[in-house]
């Protein structure tokens, strides 16, 4: 998906949401447990339940290696439903990859060739060439963790070099040099609050994926403030917010009543830059 | 594994050798492809023919995802005949996994518990909650980057902060606040060269995990020289240069020869600190 057909996608269901399925079998409602594919069968509830009110989706591929071989049955298979069914949603591996040329490049193959994934977000540590490899296909984007919405990000992100720049602004602005935004976007916290105002001088037009709403504490009103582009330039990630809403046989239902509230504050957002 | 049971592996079988199980279903023998598990097959004889020339295997996940599903299966099945056959090795899961706590915390699940791995590989950049989760397994490791062999790592890893630390020298000394030199190594580039220096004034103690040795260049005689401690201190990587050593129907007998030849040179190196 290129960045215009994400515009409009945002415009058309008046929606920057992504629906992060970190599905935990742990959490699931207890009656999914006797199903032949438990956490398969609750992300496709979810999707259906959503897929109107969202666009994008973020599998997290942690929840699927905890199971092993069953949970990447299940995350192939989520990704296929999705493609088939609901063919405009953005589809975001947030796997958190990054190693050194070759390697990087085996990921890319995984990704982007064996799933056909639109995107995949990549660690930023070891450099340009652990990078690169993930922008060698067109119509695909890496996602390059920026300023991340956990307390950690303090300890390393934060650190200011002799010119005054912090980490993960080298990082926003060291990456220009290896794509431009319409193949790289950058994950910051909705955490973060003011910082999105010294982001959006780096990088003005980028598109930011923002998970740390919900349960995390981040806003939703902030980060648009701050945040927002005239072509909006955000995705706002919420995870265990929508998908555990509720946890019995109406689970589906009551997720759709969460992405539908944060839908609705999400147009009226997009009100004020008449998206 | 604790840290003596493996200074006893490196001093009973005279190696600090890792043999890093990069199997590329692209770069196997051809008559391999025609077997139900051609990967599978692979690794187990290149791990019947090494290992009582190497101290650790490390298999890099990248190779395994590639192939979706049946890498993972592929992955799932050397593991459990390394533990069974050869109990003596330290499994390194070079993952270099990193997310916000929680995930994290999956990660370590699917690699401690499911798995029972003895360590996986962490990227730093999201700080102290994405690398706490792992640390809650005795008697399994976090190798945590620091500074890695590739080209990229000086675009970041190298940045000075305002007192003239850099990036991977604030890694190595925050992150001994969160765990000690029995359940924390580091990934240090072998072609880093005198960088080992600086290291050890930071880390005197802890176990390096050293790839970039062959293929990509590095010295194991100036890793030695300029890393290795009383206890050793180093676990080096050899991949391609040991498991694509040979192409045809002897492939197993010619990575035997070259991980024999690197044996050899560590044996000499470890005279000179009498273990």
């Amino acid at each position: 998906m290129n960045k215009q057909q994400l515009i409009d996608n945002i415009r058309r269901k008046q929606s920057f949401l992504c629906v992060g399925l970190d599905t935990d079998i742990k959490k699931i409602p207890d009656h999914l447990l006797d199903e032949a594919a438990p956490i398969f069968t609750f992300n496709k509830a979810i999707i259906d339940a959503t897929a109107d009110l969202c666009v994008a989706y973020k599998p997290n591929l942690a929840f699927y290696e905890s199971l092993g071989v069953k949970g990447w049955v299940a995350f192939e298979k989520t990704v296929k439903y999705i493609k088939e069914q609901y063919p405009d949603q953005f589809i975001i591996a947030d796997a958190k990859r990054g190693d050194i040329g070759n390697t990087s490049a085996m990921y890319a193959r995984s990704f982007f060739e064996e799933l056909d994934i639109d995107s995949v977000t990549v660690a930023p540590y070891m450099g340009e060439d652990s990078v690169t490899p993930f922008l060698s296909y067109p119509g695909h984007w890496v996602i390059l963790l920026a300023l991340t919405s956990n307390k950690g990000s303090h300890d390393f992100q934060l650190t200011e070099d002799k010119e005054g720049e912090r980490l993960f602004e080298k990082v926003l602005r060291k990456s220009q040099e290896w794509a431009n935004d319409e193949q790289m976007m950058y994950v910051v916290g909705a955490t973060q609050g003011r910082a999105f105002e010294d982001i959006r001088k780096i990088v003005p037009n980028h598109f930011l994926l923002v998970p740390g709403v919900g349960a995390q504490g981040g806003s939703l009103e902030e980060v648009c403030k701050y945040g927002m582009t005239k072509e909006c330039g955000l995705i706002v990630n919420s995870s265990r917010g929508i998908i555990y809403a509720g946890k019995g046989h109406d689970f589906a239902d009551a997720a759709r009543q969460a992405a539908l509230e944060v839908q609705q504050q999400m147009a009226a957002q997009l009100k004020n830059i008449l998206l």
